[in-house]
């Protein structure tokens, strides 16, 4: 299933989901507007309001609910983006200069607290306690996440467990925001919110996992950022701890993290990890998620709603982008 | 009256709301604790959550709901101070070094995350829609002002108006979020509410205003952070308005800013400024706003809470420090 189709039965939420984030970056002050304007536009795929919209029309919610809710999310993942792309002095994202290198990190700072705020005041505007504290709890975990993540970059002593617990902090709790969210807004009964989030929970790890893979094996053109990012960073993803797993003796990853750089180290990792059955092992692995996913789902009603949170998880685990 | 007479009314709560302040930085991730645990033990004169506490007592307020809104906007008030020290290089506050300065720009920014996140979660615990609404209101002003101030760096064409409005969106918004969500949490008549508004409004103009007067007049020791800090980053303020104004001809600011630097016209300026009439017209002004505070607390209930405020509001314009 193509990304559109999946998107079908929520296209007209989607459309109306793009004319809201332009016209969130129309306010009245010139340097903001303008911030906004190149922050909104950037690209992505939307996963994380279509899952708002599809976890919330799975049960009949309305528009009204559900939109700012789904802008919220999305606003909440860019704000993240912009903070991490300062942090990483990363200067390319979706195939275009980030914010921080075009106006500088201080502007990238600020415009990412805008956007948690904006995002923070569209949530409010559900008038909806749950979801209120869960945006925050969200927020928590991811920025509380990063520290630890900042922390153990060029550290060789991580297990899977911390990789994990990372991403599912990182990304996974996005995603369950998501989910949650769009399912408690439309009145869903609590034991299908409760598989909702199973599902935000275990799709945002497999995400997150095609991700890493795909730094690997993907191409700045297609990827719209350079590959090998993470290892640049000196963060450990898991190709790279299978790559240590798998070839303990003159290991680029180990040298490369004992000396805190060397680009041709990181091009060697690439190339043994594209050379060897790390990349089908992280799918296979990824794919264990993606059927977590999709394991309670048949308990949901059954309607065009719940077949695009099933062809949404083909598409995350089969994406190369 | 001196502050902790002031402060009397309300001094158990500012006991437990320095409790909190503390557990609030024993989280289950090592490098975020450690990174709490210095950020909250700062300083600072917690004059956001005595607003908050003063407001909500005057109209017999129970501290099981002020409490996390004191809290809250004294973390909000935090995370905006790391966010600004690490936009502004700055190294050194309430006479430590800063966070940016200990563990680098990243974790800083991601510190100020976490601190915006939990100021979220805690107000959100409060259930109250309007202060929730109120707090992403708040953040959106003062993210979307500070941009604007970070544009109109080293501009020498700046009215007062600007500045007012400037100094209306970093620091008197975070005085109305304290005033109003203390009185709407107390279930204050909206009268009051209103009343209480313009109180924390005009008070964070005349803090904000004899703040900027002890940039130039106060010693490093006092402020606990370098004298001339807004010029050095381009700042325009009051006292440095007033200069370029009274003083046309062969003005250091003018200088300062044309050249992009120059610490000899910083100490020039300084020194023009402390032997002219410039400080008691800014105090002046600042007084003005203090009249406006208190213009119509008389119309609240007469009790100690009130009494308080006036205090409160007659320690700001005269504190030195």
């Amino acid at each position: 299933m193509e990304l559109d189709e999946i998107c079908r039965p929520v296209s007209e939420d989607l459309t109306e989901v793009e004319v809201r984030l332009k016209a969130a970056g129309e306010v009245d002050s010139p340097g903001l507007s303008e911030l906004l304007d190149y922050g909104l536009k950037g690209g992505g795929k939307r996963i994380r309001p279509i899952l708002v919209l599809l976890s919330g029309r799975l049960f009949d919610g309305s528009s009204d609910h559900l939109m700012p809710m789904a802008l919220a999310v999305e606003l909440t993942h860019l704000a993240t983006l912009v903070h991490d792309d300062t942090i990483d002095n990363s200067v390319v994202r979706w195939g275009r200069p980030t914010i921080n290198t075009l106006w500088g990190s201080e502007q990238a700072v600020l415009l990412g607290d805008y956007l948690f705020a904006r995002g923070g005041e569209l949530t409010a505007s559900t008038g909806n306690i749950r979801v209120i504290k869960l945006l925050s709890k969200t927020l928590m975990i991811i920025t509380g996440g990063e520290v630890a993540q900042a922390r153990s970059a060029f550290n060789l002593e991580q297990t899977r467990e911390h990789y994990f617990n990372r991403i599912s902090g990182k990304t996974a709790s996005l995603f369950v925001l998501a989910t949650e969210s769009g399912a408690a807004l439309a009145g869903a009964p609590e034991e299908s919110i409760q598989i909702l989030q199973e599902y935000g929970n275990n799709l945002g790890i497999a995400f997150q996992i095609v991700d890493d893979i795909l730094d690997f094996i993907s191409s700045e053109e297609e990827m719209g950022k350079p590959v090998g990012s993470d290892l640049t960073q000196g963060t450990l993803t898991l190709p790279g701890m299978l790559l240590l797993e798998q070839y303990p003796e003159d290991n680029p990853i180990k040298k490369l993290f004992q000396e805190r750089g060397g680009w041709e180290y990181i091009t060697r990792a690439i190339d043994l990890v594209r050379n060897s059955p790390i990349i089908d092992q992280c799918f296979d692995i990824a794919t264990r998620y993606h059927n977590r996913a999709c394991r309670r789902l048949d308990q949901l009603p059954d309607n065009e709603f719940r077949q695009s949170l099933y062809g949404l998880a083909d598409f995350i685990i089969t994406r190369r982008k």
